[in-house]
């Protein structure tokens, strides 16, 4: 298998905690370091006051594992940081991989829920407990901004178009990588971010700002007057327009606007999409962004459409089809309303493309920046990674908070689905109950327990079941590298399986995340024991 | 002078929107992209609901325009995206560099207010659009957590040691690494992130987790018991905590936790820091802790003290320091109380580090992740980057919604300070004005006018002018590049000096930014004129 390397630099081993290193040194200095130990990586909760995420980061992860090492460089930095640390804990160190770790995941692009193992990572304690910061930055952004861009698809509905544009905004340069990518899996169109399209094959668009507007005067601004037709007859455009102009009774409006507009034009005859706020879109911008339309349909062209980039864009947008459905009736152009699109773009949100609908708009695509690469409504998904087990040992965080207390043990996930092909269950089971008793069976009964609260419980005969945790790694890679557009279809196809009442956007239920009876009792037996006294650990 | 280079291979001419390849190439195709062009970049509000703002990405920058190509491979792929753009274009993109650029621009970790210049760009309008979108990436998120980071120093008070620990939950790699380094620009004290001390020579910390913790099951699980005290004699350990743990009547502390906090002090004895709340902090965390740090102390070492990580920081902290006088006077050692340190990690912000000190905690030190890196509160700075003059021509970019209206004009910046040193006010002025006028005088009355408001204008006269806005680039480095502490000291001095008014958690005031008055009469009149109709522009 040709080497699969992360997609930036900055993914090394030193990307990691500081204590983690430290950590490493006291399971070394205790001879504990090689103990083989499992972790978890899961979160307690949907961002977005949602009950769906969907998994990022894992073709990220695979290049993690593959690289794994500490250079020389490194070492002698974690040297001189560790000054009265043993000399041969770095000559350890040096030869740290990742050739005896094993890690199982979902699939990069599932619908994963709250509680849930999204990975698995077993080997020497020591190795797994250096991994922890690296596999947690590398999933919890790409998952939130994946979840977040999917959750404004669902808003937007699935026949707009969704453009990212928030590298401006995002954390540096990477931020802005990672949204753009993970924006693509949870369902956008495109991005703005040339770079994405160059490393990630996202599809990218664009075509100008006010900048370009303002950088005109006048008409006279316009070195040539000429385009070339569709025909390939060279015909001079700006007499064309400015005759739509006088057709139309055009007076006020911006002669620089209208300016920019024919040089945009004469550059992308076949793609013009002209941004018309810069000074007032219904005073200036649309007018002469339909003086340039009407000009380049009669070269035989058909123009894009426009950009609202201000003011309220539900108004402006139907006002703006009204116009273009006057001017389709005034110069009998078929469909001209209707094929000319509306893109809107300033400070689009969640929030806001609800209330766009509620308002009944004509907008056609979106533009999305800030809110979507800053995950403004929730900016960080909490995703932890917690030692689950030491040696065959199930092992227990506990919490006088009980949404913090963990799982234990090293578990395998089932997905269970009802008749109709929904999935309806999640369902942990430890290890070792997999391998005595075997995996949910179709057709079988099997009892579901809330892993808090002992009163709720369900039986469910799956229709068919899914054992959604693969082994992606071990100690090299086991599953397909996929690409964006694999990894997008997939987040597409399972999140239209996902039954409506997790995905709507007001009061949404929770998914059932259960654990089997067994591994119900093994929590709570080991909580019982490992609490410093029954009362703190139940009083709370 | 050595070249100098941006932090991230990311960090390249196309990390850019893609609306900035098509203008430039309508630029190009309507002969206008060597026209000279001036841009200025601002934000129209500091973040936070604050009145100021610390300036980062300078150097970033500087590596930027240093290292300024497109590549034969990215220039590949842009052909591809523009089938139907002329050969010749890219032929002249594959020369574009910044060598006809020059930059202006405030110091990095300078003190900056919304509406006036931090960077000015000036040069063929074609280069100076392409870098928009790059200029942003590097300086809005970078001088939003250094902003964060500052605001939480003055929320923490200048005694307290601060961490950044937010790696796990940034926009990826990258925006981790931004987040060490700026936060450390603004104030932090060190960092957990591994590579940012690497490559950034910001100060790294760090101790253990709960992990580390839970991987113990109990005394047995210690291979060792040994430890080397301070004179360098071995002593048994474990026989040491064992006798203190019976001494203090100890008995329901979990012994997995202890063995964790013996393994710890045998590889730390100097630097004995331990997490106190995996099971219950004053039931087993903080009794185990005592036991052990007694034991230290008779070796010869002191313990730097532990960490909380969940429930009420403040009450918590203060029934721990309660606890070490207790220690403190039934053991005679001298100190033991007020030197321990009392860390405290759990969702900090610059609001709970405000209710915590009203309630008045014992903490020392704060580690802070999520709501440092993701800027919960405020997860984007809106800088923006406006065309500001065409040629020898001030432009204007107008709106409906009056704070997106942009000041025309290439324009200088000077700070008047009072005679007491403080900054007072920021006033802009046109190059050409300040070339025929010169620069405000010190013991000159100036009038200092509002943008937009005509009514508000002041006349002052200052003890001080600072011409703030300095070439850094003039088609090379014109500067020094500093390093992070050079600008972490720059951003605590102007912090320091600026009054406490605009400081303020509760209802800061904002800082006088003001233009001259040939600018506002500039600027009013090219508003009057660009307007479609006076109407529309004056109405809103």
């Amino acid at each position: 298998m040709e080497e699969h390397r992360p997609s930036t630099e900055a993914v090394n081993a030193c990307l990691t905690d500081m204590y983690q290193i430290t950590m490493c040194y006291a399971y070394w200095k205790a001879g504990r370091h090689e103990t083989p130990a499992v972790f978890e990586m899961y979160f307690r909760k949907s961002p977005f006051k949602g009950q769906f995420t969907l998994l990022g980061g894992v073709r990220e992860v695979l290049g993690l594992l593959q690289t794994y090492k500490f250079t020389e460089e490194q070492i002698r930095y974690l040297r001189e940081q560790m000054p009265n640390a043993d000399a041969s804990f770095f000559d350890w160190m040096q030869n740290i991989d990742c050739s005896q770790v094993k890690v199982w995941s979902f699939h990069e692009g599932s619908v994963v829920f709250a509680r849930e193992p999204l990975l698995r990572v077993e080997g020497p304690i020591a190795v797994c407990q250096l991994l922890e910061t690296t596999l947690l930055c590398l999933v919890n952004y790409s998952s939130l901004v994946a979840t977040n861009a999917a959750r404004m698809r669902l808003a937007a509905g699935p026949d707009k178009v969704l453009v990212e544009m928030g590298l401006r905004r995002a954390q540096g340069p990477d931020g802005g990588l990672s949204a753009s990518r993970y924006s693509h899996m949870g369902g956008f169109d495109s991005s703005s971010n040339v770079l994405a399209g160059l490393k990630f094959g996202v599809k990218i668009s664009g075509t100008h700002a006010h900048a370009f507007v303002q950088s005109f005067s006048g008409i006279e601004d316009l070195q040539q007057q000429e385009v070339k037709a569709a025909d390939g007859s060279t015909v001079n455009l700006v007499d064309k327009v400015m005759a739509y102009r006088k057709q139309l009774g055009i007076s006020k409006a911006n002669l620089g606007e209208l300016a920019a507009f024919i040089a945009y034009c004469q550059a992308f005859p076949s793609a013009f999409l002209a941004l018309v706020d810069t000074y007032d879109c219904l005073e200036s911008g649309i007018p002469n962004f339909l003086c340039c339309a009407l000009a380049l349909i009669e070269l035989g062209y058909f123009p894009i459409g426009i950009r609202l980039d201000s003011g309220d864009l539900a108004e402006m947008s139907k006002s703006a089809r009204k116009l273009f459905r006057e001017i389709e009736e005034k110069f009998s152009i078929p469909n001209f309303a209707s094929r000319l699109n509306i893109v809107a773009s300033n400070d689009i949100s969640e929030d806001s493309l609800h209330e766009l609908n509620d308002k009944g708009h004509e907008i056609d695509m979106f533009g999305i920046g800030t809110n979507l690469v800053t995950c403004q409504a929730q900016p960080a998904l909490g995703c932890v990674y917690k030692l689950v087990a030491m040696g065959s040992l199930p092992r227990i965080k506990i919490s006088h908070d009980l949404v913090k207390v963990s799982i234990p043990g090293s578990k395998r996930v089932f997905r269970l689905f009802d008749s109709t092909g929904s999935p309806r269950v999640d369902l942990m089971m430890t290890d070792d109950e997999v391998k005595h008793d075997g995996a949910p069976k179709v057709g079988e009964a099997i009892t579901c327990c809330h892993p808090l609260d002992a009163s709720k419980r369900i039986s469910f005969t799956p229709a068919q079941v899914e054992d959604v945790l693969t082994c992606v790694w071990d100690g090299k890679i086991l599953t397909l590298v996929e690409n964006v557009d694999a990894i997008r279809d997939r987040a597409k196809r399972e999140l239209q399986a996902l039954p409506e009442e997790h995905k709507r956007r007001f009061d949404p239920q929770p998914y059932n995340v259960s654990i089997s009876e067994k591994l119900f009792k093994m929590m709570h037996d080991l909580w019982t024991s490992e609490a410093p006294t029954h009362s703190s650990a139940s009083s709370s």
